[in-house]
Parts: C-alpha cells; structure tokens; sequence
C-alpha cells in the first residue's frame, strides 16, 4: 500500500503559452513571478535554495534575536495556489541565449521563450587578502548561521577561561552603510544580554565592537545630519567608530589595517560592499556593467534582446542621468514588477515601456527604539518614530502572514523583556572541544 | 569606549561548597542540576553543546513540523539566577577518577568533588555495515536537520525528473519503538502534504515510507492492544509496516535485507536501538554494564564509589529484579532528582537511600489524533484522548515557557491548516547542483 492515491490535481494544459524562466529566488525574481501569476504564461522560477530569504532581517539571525526560519520561506509556499508557476531546486550553470535554454549544476537543460536573471548580489571583498576565506558576510542564511555560531562560540570561549586568565574580545565590522551599522548595534546588545542574563563572567571593558569605514561618515547614501545621529546612537551603545581606516589583509583570528596595526579578532563580518552574484552576466553579454551586473537598457531588456531582461541586485539599471540605480530591495522589486508587466505587454503585442523607479526613501535601524529613515525630499525620521516606522515596513515586506506573525511576537516579547532570542550554537557537523 | 562598564554581579563566595561537576545537559543532567540549583553547593555542568535537545520532538523537526530553535534550550538560560551553577560548553575527553579531575577536550582539567555522568544514549548500529555512514539516526539536532535536508531534497530531486521519468522514492525507517514510530506516521504526512500543497509532481502510489523491524509487532514495551492499534493507524496513513526482517548493510542510496532483497533508497533513518553515548564509563570502570552503561549500585553511585554517580540512559541502573531500568526520560529525569538529593544528603552527614523508579506510564504518538499511552496498571488509552495525553505532556515538560508557547501555537496552527511548518532546505555548507 502506498502513501495515498489521490494525486495533485492535473494542471491545466499551459502548453501553448510562452515560458518565462526567472534565475534566482529574492526579492526582485519573486516579484517578476508574482507579477506573472495566473496569467497566460508558463513560469519556473530556479533557486539554489528552495527558500525566499528576506535579507534585511539576516542580522538580526546572526544575533541570536531571530530564528532562521522567520526569515525564510518556501518559494513552492508562496506560489501554492498559482497553478502556472512551478518551482525547480537547483543551480544554473550556464546559459545559452542562442538556443535559448538555461544548463543546471546536474547538466538538465531547460529551453525557455523569455528569461529573466534575478540572481540578486553577494558580499564583495575587493580582492583582499584573507578577506573572503576569514571574514564572514551576511548574504545568506548560512553565512547569518555561520556567524552567529562563530560570536557565540567566541563568547564561550573567553567565558571559559576568564577566571584564569582575564581575555580581551574584538569584533570587527568592516563597512558603515546599513548592514554594518545595524548589526554592529545589534552585536553590541547581544554582547550585553549574554553578560547580564546568561551570567558569563567577561570583563565588558575588555569586549570590544569596532565598526571601520574607509569614509569620513556613517550610511553614505543618507543626509548628514542621518549619519551623525547614528553615529551618536552606536557611540552611546558602546561601538567603538573609526572612519578613515582600510583592511588590507584578513587572517584568521586578525585583522591588518593599511596604517599597520594589527588586532586580533574573534570575528570579522564583512559588510563592505556587494557584487553581482554568480556568472550569468558573461554568459549573456560580453561586456557586463559595473560590479559584474548585467548591463540592460532602460526597458530592463539585455541590449539588443527583447526577450532576455534582468532586474535587482544583479541587473545594472540606467538612470537616464549616466549613473546606474544602487543595489537596494526597492529597485530589485520594483524592476521585478516592471519585468513582468513588460513580458505580459509582449504577449499582447504592445510595445515595452521604460522602468521609472519611484524612491520612497531609505532607512537603517541602529538598535533598540532608533532608527533612521529618509524620505524622497531630505526628510528625515530618526529615533522611536523612525524605530517604529522601520517595523511596520520590514514586517509588511516580510513573506507569509505565519512569519509576520512570529517575528511580530519575537519583537514585541523583546520590547518588553529584552532580549530574548535563544542562543543557540547549532552547526551541522557534531563537533566541540 | 568598550561596551559597558556594568560587570555581571560578583558571584557569591562558594569556594567552601564542595564541587559537583554534572557531565551532559540531557534530562538526567538537568535534573541534577535543577535539584542542586542554589543549595550549598557549586555546579558546573558540561556539554558540547550550548543548549538542552528535548529529543522525543526532534522526529518534528526532521519531518518540517517544528523548528531547531523549539526544541532547544540554552542551558545558561535554564540557570540564569542560579549563582551557584555554571555552563561550561565543552566536550569531556576523559575523567581521571582517581585525581577527582576531568579532562576536556582542549586539554584543561576541572577538579570535583563529586562526579555525575549523565551522558546519555546515541545510536547503535549493531557493528552492521554502512548503517553508521548512510542511515540516518535521531539523537540530536543536527541529526534532525540533516535528516530534514535529506528528506526535502529527495523530494525535490524526484519532482525535478518527474516529467520526463516517473521515479519512486523509497523511505525506510528501521525499527519499530516509538522513535520509528513516530517518524514513519510524521513523514507519511509529510510527503501528502508537499504532494498536495507544494504541488511536487510525484506520483504518489510510488512514494514508500517502509516500517521494518525484526520484532513480530510495534512498541514491544507497550500491551499487545496498543501495538494492534498502532499497527492499524499506520496502515491507515499509508506506512507500509514488516516484521521480522533484519537489516544486513545500508548502502549510500540502497539498503539490504537478510532475505536477500536490496532496495534502493532514498533515506534509511535509523531508530533500532540505543547504547551509551562517550566512553567515559570504561574510565571510571573496568567493566561497564550493558550497552556500555555505567554499572551503577541502587543509590546510583558507581561500584565503591561514593562521590560517582551516574543517571539517565549512560546508567545501567538495577531493577533489583535482576534486570536493568530502560533507557527513557522518565528515568533519566527520576534518577537525576534522586542524585540531587543523595549529594545534598551526603554533605549533611545523612546515609544515601536506594532509588525506586515510579512508573507513570509509556506513550507514543502515530500521526494526528493518534497515540497510545499505557499507564501503569496496564490500562491503555489510545485515539484522541491519547493524543490530547500527549500533547500536554511533551509541552509540559518542554523546557522554558517561550518553547512551551511557541510549540502550543505551532500545533495549535497544524491543527486547523494541517501541516504548515515552513520545509526550509538549509545546509551549512551552500551547496547545490
């Protein structure tokens, strides 16, 4: 006897429809499939991971404050009921615009009418040495995991030996935009919480956060008077701000500065800079855009291709004022919406239209009741308004009404009797000494 | 700036206390230590890991029911306001009785006063080929996970193919205790889910889930009833159930049977039995009892010892029927108390008093609405009452009132939109093809 005999209901017959393969999982790959579901199309979206992974929040599971599975969720979830989207777990290799299909990792070959590369960035390290092999970023689930083992460890460690020999403990973050400021004030409060709450006996003057910039100022992208007033936030959380200073080496318990000092780290996290993700751009145009991004026209179209697009972190958008719109979720998802409205404008034979992107402002959440948020014309929300404004926003993004829900309880069980997450150090491989 | 000038609280002056060092913060671990927490003692416990597993749900989370996070425990938290007992993450190489030392793994050596091994129980494979490389056991929480990835990838994999060749997928659970038990109704539901909410393209009467044991029937502990009844509900769920056949070598994606007959797999999980975890009981004696125990006298201390103890499944404790109490966490827990007490008896100058297990009943759950429960007079209850038993016992005993809630609420969901846990793939490593 067998599981059950009752099998998926038959999908309907989409075969005389065109079919639109989106490479990649995140925000703006979501959004083209979003954008196509129930329409006259055949959609396959392709993910390493069979996970949306909601990347603003990766932080916070790198701190211990969220559990990894309120920032994920399942692609076949979010697209249960949308009978002309399937999902394929797998990695692209290649692809072959000429025949028009995508080569995965296992050498299947699918063929496709359109394609969209979606393959979002990963963590830059500017060829410095050590850096990619001994820094950790935070551009995936696993790298959130990674380093929150790697700080709790570290912490259990000097635990272990502080009644003999009292140890000093630096975390190092290296880059002063959002990521890095938030996690640094995130680090720095889990440091606290696990010398208050969980009894370990470190010396706190001993336990430093050092956040490093080779810019003169917190959160570029942001007005001035942002970036002093986070940088007054971090000072007064303890995280020690140096501007002005570049890595030139990473090694595996230190750090070398380009003015030759040397510290010993027990961490580095790495949040300098992206770059595209992956190899797709080479493969579908030979001169690829700043950063290894697919270089597209204002249409998101490749050049000279009318059915190959790509948008977000991996497509390098023109703003019509000789610059290229930044790596930020609001283009990725706004460009994912364009690439399936132009792609359904297609089928219907109407001419494509050019991707305008409607700023809504940038924000960056420094730690417990501050944030920063500016808004299209300089305005600019700082402190509980802003904290507050920056919760409203990064839940509603957040996929699945069942994570909402969590992660709006974790928050608020943590307002009240902070900080709570559990610190777990769960690694796949059994492994301690 | 460091981050704080607040040290935690200087600890009480305990250096007068005698030194109880608990190695294991599994059930018989904890209790010890619960029973010790802010009495005239120091505590250290020592575990490999930072957090306790509340191992009879860990088939939930290798079957995308439960997350990681809500069956584990940090074992700081557990303690926080108890200033005598202290978290040493860890693993024991070797205990040196005789100079009332451990050894940890890194090399540094705890002295004690008193020594409780509570180590616990890992798989046994039976010294049969292959089963310790390619079957999968559950015993800890990376075990779940690993079993978890294995399970959705091989899900994945089939639906990848299923278009061009239909493929059956074969599970086999070896062993039919409530471990094998659990896991087979769990990944029978599993599987009808992802059929039919995920929209896998799997043919469903080529989907196996194989319960094989050696045994003619299920839960041998329990009454015959409750075995029929568990054979039944099974059944019902589409568990494919045989008795009486041995398992001679696993193979990476195959497993053979005594009979001759070799089927190709896509997991075997392992639950056919257990043995003592580490090798510290052949340190503290020359002859271990059974299953590599701890041969213990009825006070729990180890033969001519009055300062080693050993509780829960590393203990062989005698029936005084000539027999052996078995490996489950009612034990575990009783004996851990009884230690408690016996310790705290000693320092005040009191004899030590045999410890009597008090039976409260065995149960084990076989899908939604499904369980048995055998009480002690022989007296079985079994359908939804059983399972409501269930329920409230495991969330009783889970440790930590945020676990309790957040395991409350995720039943509570499945129950009304059956099953919903979120079926992440996440490695560590980044790997896929």
């Amino acid at each position: 006897m067998a599981i059950s005999n009752k099998a998926a209901p038959d999908p309907p017959d989409l075969s005389g429809f065109p079919h639109v393969i989106i490479v990649g999982g995140g925000f703006g790959g979501l959004e083209v499939a979003r954008g196509l579901a129930n329409k006259k199309v055949r959609v396959t979206i392709i993910d390493r991971h069979n996970f949306h992974t909601f990347l603003p929040l990766l932080y916070q599971v790198a701190t211990a404050m969220l559990e990894p599975a309120e920032v994920a969720y399942p692609i076949r979830t979010v697209f249960g009921k949308a009978l002309n989207v399937r999902f394929r777990h797998g990695q692209v290799r290649h692809v072959d615009h000429g025949r028009r299909v995508v080569v995965l990792g296992d050498g299947t070959e699918l063929d496709y009418d359109h394609l969209v590369i979606a393959t979002g960035a990963t963590a830059a390290f500017f060829g410095i040495p050590g850096a990619s092999q001994h820094a950790i970023p935070l551009y995936s689930l696993a790298d959130a995991r990674r380093l929150r083992n790697r700080l709790l460890s570290a912490l259990e460690k000097a635990d272990a030996v502080a009644e003999t020999a009292p140890v000093g403990l630096n975390f190092v973050i290296v880059g002063g935009g959002p990521t890095g400021v938030e996690t640094s004030g995130a680090l720095s409060e889990l440091i606290k919480t696990v010398i208050k709450r969980d009894g370990l006996r470190l010396d706190p003057t001993r336990v430093r956060v050092i956040l490093v910039d080779m810019a003169p100022r917190l959160l570029t992208p942001f007005p001035e008077k942002a970036s002093a007033y986070a940088l007054k936030e971090l000072e007064r959380m303890g995280v020690e701000v140096e501007f002005g200073r570049s890595v030139v080496e990473v090694e595996e318990n230190a750090i070398r500065f380009a003015d030759g000092e040397r510290l010993r780290v027990a961490a580095v996290i790495w949040a300098a800079g992206v770059t595209a993700a992956g190899t797709l751009a080479s493969d579908v145009q030979e001169k690829t855009g700043p950063g290894g991004r697919v270089r597209v026209t204002p249409l998101l179209q490749i050049e000279g291709q009318t059915n190959a697009w790509a948008v977000g972190d991996s497509a390098a958008i023109p703003t019509g004022e000789n610059g290229f719109y930044p790596q930020l979720a609001p283009v990725a998802m706004q460009s994912g919406r364009h690439v399936a409205q132009q792609i359904l404008r297609q089928a219907d034979g109407k001419p494509p239209l050019p991707f305008k992107f409607h700023n809504k402002g940038i924000m960056a959440t420094i730690g417990r009741h501050a944030a920063v948020a500016t808004l299209p014309r300089g305005l600019t929300v700082k402190g509980t308004m802003g904290w507050l404004a920056w919760l409203g926003l990064h839940l509603w993004y957040l996929v699945g009404f069942r994570n909402k829900l969590r992660v709006m309880i974790n928050w608020t069980w943590r307002y009240f009797d902070w900080p709570s997450g559990p610190r777990l150090i769960v690694a796949d491989a059994e492994t301690a000494d």
